[in-house]
Formats: structure tokens, sequence, C-alpha cells
């Protein structure tokens, strides 16, 4: 019996990995539903490739493109923000969520809303909507598979313990580009500089959060949500080489570790498998080869956005997404030249001190309170209106 | 509801940090059993502080002393192999088989098929009687807790997947104190140069199986039983730092290690609450204060025992057990200066090299087949016929 899988966000790096290892088990997966952003060309191509019934374009100007491409294929074209719930919360019985940005949170909430085993890799869902998600997930049964390697290698050590003997659980972070950087050096650190990340290959935008490691302090915003444990029970860590994915620590003394090459479809694989694993084309890792693991702690003075999420995770409702949100719209500025690289924890922390941080009790609330914050971090940072960082968001 | 635990080796060093963790959880276990080889004293003294019901002295001499010292305590005094038997195989759920050397065969196996969950600090259970171990277990449904930090990381990390998506296992090494010494400084090593381990506190014989690194190749057969993998897919990897005390590989690339402080504590914890987890006093890891942790291929050549252990696992049958036979003899020699450091692993292999290699189907064969090797081992190195290594073994 195949696993029925539905792709939100086919086309992005994301997808493309998992539909590598959906291809090489085709005896396991049955891909029903597969979605991109604005790419109808290779949208069709993934969906005649994998046989998916339904194909969803967000933006519905492409969706007369995709019609004609799956013209004779029995895949169904349809496009817009109801047309992604649709594929989300249809037969898949695993969602890969995988769109970038604040336009995955609908279609991920009603995939959790329909009791499916949801692969969370839009870091977007459980910083923006952590509460409402993971409570939603308990009303409906639904399984949270975190994808991010990070929160996947937690998921996979919490396996060697029950919830109630877990100590702390520990992030690794690999400091970034800016890791041995003097505050001199990062005041002046250009968007080339920023975006050069050591291990990982990545986008700009996830590239800057890591040099600013508020990459690290998203994740421990998700983290609280995806496992339930308190900010002081969430500890980060710094290691360089990004061979040890995360760890946790039980009552008894024992840590569990994950650990592996740098690889995306080693979590997407677990996610995909889920209880069971599956064979991937990833590099065996051999530590005799790594030879060498460093680790060190925060440097929480050169590195603002570490605590200024840890301040918005305690401040809770709201704070998380005005973090978020202000972040973006600092990261975008940044990368245009509007500030500089330490301007981007200075708009957030300002925008965080200033903006009201009202309740959320719905998505709607959380979408609302999210525009919000990118409107006033504009202003804030002088950007002209239409200064739109929607080309991050979507 | 506690569980009731018999400690077979209770004076020993795992026997005590037992003790010290199961005083600190009186609401959760209960003594029933304890015994030791000769220290009637101690074992009087541990039977009335845990309000144990049987105590047993291996050393029938030793047994007036012990009725006299528990006279009036409730607790009964017994000696001898078949008292041994009693207590492991008696009302305890949980047995603790701490007793070195051969010894502790009989007792431990009585516990075995008498299906209780046995908690392994005794290597030459596996290393001698490891197929009739495991097959006993089978039978009878007893569950094998290894103890040995590296097989008890294995045995943690095993939780995190299925048997049949385990890739392979690595056992980690620290190496010994003679990791970076040249073939001629370990051709001249004196036996205190030797028994100087790096990381752990450990007697003499297995810091010189540590410095041989015999203790690996042990470990290595131990593995093999315990969770029933090829030679080949048993890897060793040196770890000078112990910290990382050994990883599991699973199919999707995902390594999955066990670290933590260098107290036994957090083993012998595990095994005594498992599948749940206790606290321990056990100094918690600080990956930030070790700062560097080191991983390199070992050395076959500097250490030839690693390689005669994977042969005489190949080999299979009674092959281990004269590995594990003659290691003890030639230990013993080197200690007492009759050959040097290099003539250990040489003397073994003589002895493979020339012994029979009889079949094994009872614990009875075991037992005749490992003091047939210690006899030739005894020839072969030309040692005196009353040269006992039972000072080592009981």
């Amino acid at each position: 019996m195949r696993r029925k899988i539905a792709i939100l966000g086919a086309t992005g790096s994301v997808g493309t990995s998992t539909l590598d290892l959906v291809e090489r088990n085709p005896e396991r997966f049955e891909v029903v539903a597969v979605t991109a952003a604005t790419n109808s060309e290779a949208l069709a191509d993934i969906a005649r490739r994998t046989g998916a019934v339904l194909a969803v374009v967000s933006d519905e100007a492409r969706l007369p493109d995709l019609a004609e491409r799956l013209a004779g294929s029995g895949c169904r074209a349809a496009a817009g923000a109801d047309a992604l719930i649709e594929a989300a919360a249809g037969e898949a019985e695993l969602v890969i969520a995988a769109i970038v940005g604040c336009a995955g949170l609908r279609p991920v909430m009603a995939a959790v809303e329909a009791g499916r085993t949801v692969a969370l890799a839009n870091k977007e869902a459980l910083v923006t909507a952590g509460a409402l998600m993971t409570e939603a997930a308990t009303r409906s049964g639904a399984t949270l598979l975190p994808v991010d390697s990070e929160h996947n290698a937690i998921f996979q050590c919490l396996a060697c313990g029950r919830k109630e003997d877990v100590a702390k659980i520990v992030l690794t972070a690999s400091g970034g580009p800016f890791r041995t950087a003097s505050a001199a050096a990062m005041r002046e650190a250009t968007p080339a500089e920023a975006v050069a990340h050591p291990n990982w290959s990545m986008g700009a935008k996830i590239s800057v959060d890591s040099a600013t490691m508020m990459n690290k302090g998203l994740e421990l915003i998700e983290a609280h949500y995806l496992f339930g444990l308190p900010a002081d029970r969430i500890d980060i860590l710094i290691h360089p080489q990004s061979v040890v994915h995360s760890l946790v620590e039980f009552v008894d003394g024992s840590v569990l570790a994950q650990l592996g090459s740098p690889d995306m479809r080693i979590p997407i694989a677990y996610a995909l498998a889920w209880p069971e694993r599956i064979a991937t084309p990833a590099q065996r890792l051999d530590l005799a080869a790594v030879a060498r693991l460093d680790f060190e702690a925060p440097d929480f003075a050169r590195f603002p956005a570490l605590r200024l999420a840890r301040e918005a995770l305690l401040a809770g409702g709201s704070a998380p997404i005005v973090l978020n949100a202000a972040n973006e719209v600092a990261v975008d500025a940044f990368l245009r030249g509007h500030i500089p690289f330490t301007g981007i924890a200075r708009g957030v922390a300002d925008v965080l001190d200033a903006a009201p941080l009202p309740s959320i009790a719905t998505l709607d609330d959380a979408l609302a309170c999210d525009a919000e914050a990118r409107r006033a971090t504009r202003a804030l940072l002088r950007l002209p209106a239409d200064s739109s960082t929607l080309s991050l968001a979507a």
C-alpha cells in the first residue's frame, strides 16, 4: 500500500529533494498533489512525472499556462488559495509543507486540522502560528514531523526516552559566516559576506539569518512549540562543522545526538518514511575523515538576535510573529543596501519595543499581526512603502 | 510498586554505583538479593542497609563470618555456586550481573533462562557464552540490558529506529594510553604505563585490555551477540575524549549517538529504570566546556588485538572463548613481568592458531573450552602451572 503524498512547494529546494526520494522509492510513495508559487512549467513537468492528480499554482495568472501544459495528462490544474488548501487537506496522508513564507500558513493549517501527518519544512508555520498549529494538531490527531535538520534531529533523539524524562534540548548552530568576526567587522559586513554560509547551500534570506543567528532564534521558537519545552530548557550550542544536528539531554545524564552529512534528503527521508526509514543517496558520515568536532557557547553580545528571539518567546502571544516579520523586512532592507548588517537586529528590537502585541486567537489574527509588523518595520526603517518583501515571503 | 532487584557482585565498582542509585530512589527499587566473591564484611553491611533477604558469598569459607554478621537482620546468609544461582533466578525482576570473570556465567544464565531482565556488566557472559545466552533469552523472553558504556549507548540509539533499518553500529574507543605511541615504545611498555588509562578509572586487567585495545575487540564480540549484527557491520572508531560512547548509523544516513560524562552511573541508571529514566548525580555533559571531540580510524598494525578479535568473531564457535581466555592469562603474565606488552597479542594469536576450536553446545562446553585455553596459554607462555589467573577471573 503506497503512502499518498502532497508536496506543497514542489519546485523549491525541499520539494526537489522530496521528489528525488519519492522517485527512488516508487513502491512506497504515490504523489497525489503538487503545488508551486508561480513556476507552472516546472510544476507541470513534476505533475506529469509523478502522476499527481492535482497541480496547484498559487499565482492565478499562471493557471492558463499550467492547464495547457497538463492537457491530456489526467492531472487537474488549479490555482489560488482555496486550491492550495484542497491540495493540502485532500486525499494525501502525508503533506510535505515546503511553501516559503506566510503563503504556506493556511494550507498547512488545513492539513493539520484534517489530521494529516505534516512534514514541516516551513519555518513560518511554527514561528507565526506555533500555538494555533500545535493546538490544532492535538485536537485533530495530526502528527507534525519537523524537516529542519535541527528539529528533525531532536525529533529522532526524543524516541530514546519518555518526554517527561527530557532534561533539555540543545540546538546546534554553525555560528554562520561571522562566528569569529569582530563586532567592528560585523558593523561593516556586506550582503555578499553575509550570505556566504560555511556549510549549507541556502537562499539569501536564510543565509543572512544564519549570519545574524536569527535563524537559530527562530528555531528556538519552533522548538518550543514543536516539543512543548520552555525557553530555559532549550539551549543553543555553537558547532561550526554542522555535523551534530542537535541533541537531547535526559534526566539520567545521557545525551542523545543525531549526526549526519549536511544533506536535506536525510531529514526529508525520515519524514517521508517515519516511523520506518528508507535508504538515501546522501553521503555517509565518516567521522574519522571529519576528524574533529568543535563546540562553543554562543556570544549573545555579537548576536543580539538570539537574545531577541528568547525574549520574544518568553513574551509569548504575538511577539514571535512580530520578531519574524520585522526580521524579514530588515533582512530585505539589508540585502538592498538600505541598512547595515547590525541594523537588522536593531530594527527588530525597535519594532518589538514599539509594536503593540495583540493576543492571537486565530490564523487571521496571526496574519494581521504579521502584516502590521511588516508595515511598522518599513516605517521605522524609512523604507519606501512599495519596497515589498513579498518576493521573500511568498 | 517497587522493582525487585538482585545485585550479583554488590561489593565491586558496578555494584557500588548500583547501590548509590538504588538508595537515591527508595520508592522505585527493592533490593532482594546481593552477592560478593569473598568480602563478607562489606556484603553483610550492604545486606543490612538495603534490607535484602538473601546474601550470598561465593567463597564458602566466608559463610560462617557472613552468617554471624547477618544474625538477627532477617537476611539469610548463603554461599557457593547454587546459592548464587538462587540469588540470580529468585524473586528479582531485574538482575544486575556484575560478577567479574567466568564465575558469573552460571548465575547469569540462570537469570536469563528464568526470563528475568538482566543488566549485563559482565563481559564474559557474552564473549564466552554469547550465542547460548542470546538463544536462551529468545526462548525465555528475557531482556538483556548492556551496562558497558559503549553497548548501553548503542542500545539507547537503537530505540530511534527499527532493527532492519540499521546500517551499522560504531563502537568508540579511547585508544588507550598508547594511542599515539610508536610501535617501538609499545614493545618496551611497562605495566605501570599500560594501566594508566586516560579517561576511566578501572582495574589493572581492563586497563591493560584498553592499552592493547583487546577491550574493544571483546566489545566487538559482545556487540555482535547483543545486537545480532555481523562483524562487517560493526565498526571501531578512535575517539580519545570518550564523550561519544558509541553510535548507530541508519540506512537513511542518520547517525544517532549517545554522549555523556564518563560516569558508570549513567548506563547503570538506564538499566535500572529502563524503559523509563531516573535522575543521576553524574556530572552533566557540557560540550562547550569540552570544546573539542576528535575521531580517527584505528591502527590495526599497532593494535593487532583488534584484528584478532574480528577474526575470532568470524571464525565463531569457540574462537571468542579462546581469545578471551588466552588474553586473560597473557595479561596476567604481562602484569607479573613474564612477557612484554606486545607479547600479549602475540600469545593470544599463537593460542588461537594452535588450539582446537571445539563447537559449543552448552555452558559446560564453554567453561571447559575456557579452562583448556587458559592451560594451553600458560603452557605456550611457559608460565608455572600454579600461576593462577583466578584472582583476575573470579
